[in-house]
């Protein structure tokens, strides 16, 4: 196994995204990958919108918190959301395409904190999200040692 | 028009439930409405989980954001939503039957505060979210009076 | 020990007053507790208000905080802060007496979740604060049986 | 009247210093202010820690909040706080320097956002803290211009 970090976040976002239907059926693409960092994109559908083609929120937040989570699984070590919060700047609309980008503010223990920002295809930034993960027994990737344990880190 | 304020509340409903596609693109259903509060109900569907059977957050967001502009919405006075907070307390997985219910916390000069809890089948709370909103222009209801402004409580 | 919920809460109280000095500065009182719950008075002094004569924000909040502290922490079981949001509804002067009441929405595993609202002495509701706790090692009380370890619930 | 952005938010920044008894009396000092911007730091007295000298939450959210309010307060238009989320990564000891600095991540309509760290004198992070804005009526420095009504940007 490659264990330097840009081969390892790039590794887990494959295995992260092999398990997630629900950012499929959205629509949603994995446009970058870091070690702490994540860039995905939506474009809202027809069926995202209500009846004045505005974008619900809960899709907006979809996106992000699917950022989210492949920011915080970049380290080979299970991570899951805890508490999150939406700020909404502006609307998106039927086919504004959608660009969500994660970067880390802070790992303590463990205990992270991501910001994730939205912003549109003109570059207008319209959600502002905070995601509070926690690291929890497990690794994403086949252990290379299979004697190790994967609790060690609970 | 009926002005007793639960004619009110579920005739701002209707109207709310005729333009959300999102919401009833995720088979969510509205149980009860009353001024400031309401109730909605979906079930965990194939397409929103993981390769663990465990329910996206996203889809819980948007469960729970969706019973929080219905209760907001109740005064016919046209409400969004502005900042909201989730917190994750137990996973969901297929199948479950999830019950969100919006209580009102405050309501001061245009700005609403509404805590919205999640509960699965067998009562137990998985999702504890607070929506903050804020009333913009405009009505839900056709206007009884027309020469009246729909601006007037801006 | 009177190992009476109660008797419990009451007791852990009394060790968290005695350590407090925060809040004996500021001329906080302790009015009530029970398991899960506590109601803290503070009155707005001359040094805590701006040149408009309202009270600053963070006397708000380490008011809220205080009584959040002592309700996560009356189960005998060290409980800290992690996350804190609070929401202004409507500010408070010199001289009005601040009431502070909190609330248990949910515990989970090691987490809590409680709700802080404060009133000024004419009921009106003016802060809105939502506290994020987690337990860690250690109990509030000398243990009644000290060959039991206070360190089993980490 | 010097209407370069960077004089106007040293202005408005003394403004508010000559109102602000509570900073002063926490013994706050304003290191740096730019437009959207402020740097202030404070020290942890022996009256900010409990028992075991760890600082009080509610005097690490004061200094949070006051830089918050610097910062938002450098346009020479009235704004004020709605809502803080504040996150403890670590703890403050008695006799730390602690330096909260706030940057701007959005300004929208009346709205702005701010992210406040505070970090101590070994810069280890220990308090990252989240404040919502809103512009309200009224300037703080005198008009140049009395004709000109404060109101309009309401």
């Amino acid at each position: 196994m490659n264990t330097e970090p840009q081969a390892i976040a790039e590794a887990c976002a494959e295995v992260l995204w092999s398990h997630d239907r629900a950012s499929k059926k959205l629509g949603i693409s994995v446009e970058n990958i870091a070690p702490g960092y994540a860039e995905l994109s939506m474009t809202v559908a027809d069926d995202m919108v209500n009846g004045h083609s505005i974008c619900h929120g809960g899709f907006m937040f979809t996106l992000a918190d699917s950022t989210f989570a492949f920011a915080c699984n970049t380290y080979n070590q299970n991570c899951v959301a805890q508490h999150c919060t939406i700020s909404y700047l502006a609307p998106a609309f039927k086919g504004d395409r959608l660009l969500a980008t994660a970067t880390e503010v802070s790992r303590h223990g463990r205990n992270g904190i991501y910001d994730i920002s939205i912003v549109k295809q003109d570059n207008k930034k319209i959600v502002e999200f905070r995601g509070f993960s926690r690291t929890i027994a497990g690794t994403l990737l086949p252990d290379a040692n299979p004697t190790m344990s994967t609790d060690s880190h609970n």
